[in-house]
């Protein structure tokens, strides 16, 4: 069963924005989903490894979305795992429609962390992987280190109930609306091409007070949210692409 | 074909708080995810309707939760329209846990609006509608008319992209988050009962301001949203239960 698994979805109407097009959040919910998913039914999924006291959490993704799919439209999403080492694993995903043109591509890149300690574990405790592990190549170049932002423009928010999840922390589809809602809203509505990288650097939880920054560099939108420390919880950057 | 439908699911980790039960927005997510595709299914959804520029817009809604299901649990959610007037269609549904037990019922008023002049339809227009009406009575009482709040508490919320849905106006579930959030966190986590009455009375759009009242009167938690008009948006009443 080494291979790549294929889930079926539908854009809901409840996915997608005024432009009837699904929304960049609702893309990578569509990834979060089916990561977790397709971990349970091949043996180290969420399932297996709460028993444990263990969670997956998000380290790194880069995703490239050629164009976003439409009300109603019926897309396949395929994944794939190729790779781990001692902390990170690698995670892949392809999006295409149903004339198998491709319309996104991601790189996702996975840390286990013991939920008692919130300390990374080694993965060598998953011993279902090397049955699962396909050779095949990352769709896109692997996340890099997003560089800091000299934000112009910043806003705060409140972590509320609403914004955390089972692991009681900010989940992350939330992070990406809270960075992507400070961009001129034409920018989203219109976008046809992205590529995103975003880096998961610290947790933050109920109560903290977030500051959300913004920097327009050339083409590129630079984000880092921050909490009420100063510590750094997440940077991403995306450059919005003419096709 | 003049019967209940009714849609399996499982409860999704995305879906639950760290209690790992079900929220009550991930319950009304469901409720109103199969309300979109038992009407498109049936001939009368956002489907047939977009291409009159017609939309659905929920105009009340009760529920009763009995229990919050947990994390991977297996329901059924089952649905039927047992009345429609001139302007208000009544869909109602029933949640049931795999051993057929009750948990969770709600009974919800639609209304028809042109998407050019906002305003309501005469539902005379859905003619597929009289082959679809099943007689079973509604499982609760219908929704009431919500008092007004006296808040003693209050928050702002500036609408952004992440807010609105494809009719451009807040999504259905971001007013319950933006309410819910105003409670003390431990009212949500070691909840097992309520009862829920909301009015939605006019549009909010991107761009407005938001203020979020809340008052305990009692054992009800009572909210109301306004715009920076100090026009109501909607109200909603809560009454948490011990079971």
């Amino acid at each position: 069963m080494k291979s790549k698994t294929t889930y079926k979805r539908t854009v809901q109407p409840a996915e997608v924005d005024f432009s009837l097009r699904a929304t960049i959040v609702s893309m990578i919910g569509y990834v979060l989903d089916i990561a977790g998913i397709d971990a349970d039914e091949k043996g180290f999924g969420l399932k297996k490894l709460h028993d444990d006291n263990r969670s997956w959490v998000l380290s790194r993704m880069a995703l490239d979305f050629y164009r976003l799919p439409e009300k109603y439209e019926k897309i396949d999403v395929t994944t794939w795992v190729n790779n781990y080492g001692r902390l990170i694993t690698t995670r892949n995903f392809t999006i295409n429609d149903e004339n198998n043109h491709r319309i996104f591509a991601a790189v996702t890149q996975w840390a286990m962390i013991d939920l008692s300690t919130r300390q990374p574990l080694d993965l060598c405790y998953v011993s279902e992987y090397d049955n699962h592990i396909c050779a095949d190549s990352s769709p896109i170049e692997h996340p890099r280190k997003v560089a800091q932002a000299n934000p112009t423009k910043t806003k705060t928010h409140e972590v509320a109930y609403s914004d955390i999840d089972f692991n009681r922390h900010v989940n992350t589809l939330r992070y990406f609306s809270l960075m992507l809602d400070m961009l001129p809203i034409e920018m989203l509505s219109n976008t046809n091409a992205a590529h995103v990288e975003i880096n998961f650097l610290h947790e933050s939880q109920y109560g903290d007070t977030l500051t959300i920054g913004y920097e327009q560099r050339d083409t590129k939108s630079i984000f880092e949210i921050k909490n009420n420390n100063n510590i750094a919880i997440c940077r991403a950057a995306i450059e919005f692409r003419k096709m």
